[in-house]
């Protein structure tokens, strides 16, 4: 696995009061599908309703434990997704969604680390990743 | 302030597995105080017991919906800390540390976002800012 987040994706209660006060700090992002994606140098950060989010992570949304944040880490084909998850399961990881095909087009799988810290290992065609690892997002 | 993340720690509850896990996958840091820093390209990953997490994010560390994540954006002086956390505070964040000196020479402030996701806007002298915004950790 690399050393490297892609994506850290915050979940909010209210979309629209989170994507306004990141504007009234001079951030400036793309909405898609009730998502707020934010180019943040060699990573994007997104906003993400909590409930899809942990959905999404395949935990509970309340009383998990769940920390309402996500860390993601974009790889360059679907293989790559399955020998990462693999690799945390045999290192301790609890495997929340196994490796499948995304409604995007892509294929991810998510786990949480030791202390519940979720983790989704992603291959998205959409997102660039640059030679040296930076994730790009697309015009959305 | 400026669209990046520079530093994304997670609270943990044993910080020994916690950095056999990420070593596990591969990843390589440095233990330092009983914190363990990763270079993660252009930012850096930290592991860090979640009460000193909490304690330091000026958090109660149960019950109060505190994340166990803390994300950071490193600034080069002492005053762009001041300014950023005097914005998110007009912007409607709520200052659980206000901008201090800090034991490590540096000078940061701590706020929550709506949603009660924090963010630490600090100054460290320590850690290099390059020309393109990436934080680069000193060999301890």
């Amino acid at each position: 696995m690399d050393q490297r987040i892609s994506i850290v994706t915050l979940g909010v209660a209210d979309l629209g009061r989170a994507r306004s006060f990141y504007e009234q700090l001079g951030w400036r992002g793309q909405e898609v599908e009730e998502t707020v994606f934010f180019q943040a140098g060699a990573m994007v950060l997104v906003l993400w309703g909590r409930a899809k989010l942990a959905a999404d992570s395949g935990v509970a949304d309340d009383g998990s434990g769940f920390d309402r944040v996500t860390l993601a880490q974009n790889v360059r084909s679907a293989e790559e997704v399955d020998a990462i998850v693999a690799a945390a399961a045999e290192a301790g990881a609890t495997v929340t969604r196994k490796p499948t095909a995304t409604f995007y087009g892509g294929y991810a799988g998510v786990f949480l680390d030791p202390d519940g810290h979720a983790w989704e290992i992603a291959f998205n065609p959409a997102f660039t990743i640059t030679d040296d690892g930076a994730v790009v997002l697309p015009e959305f």
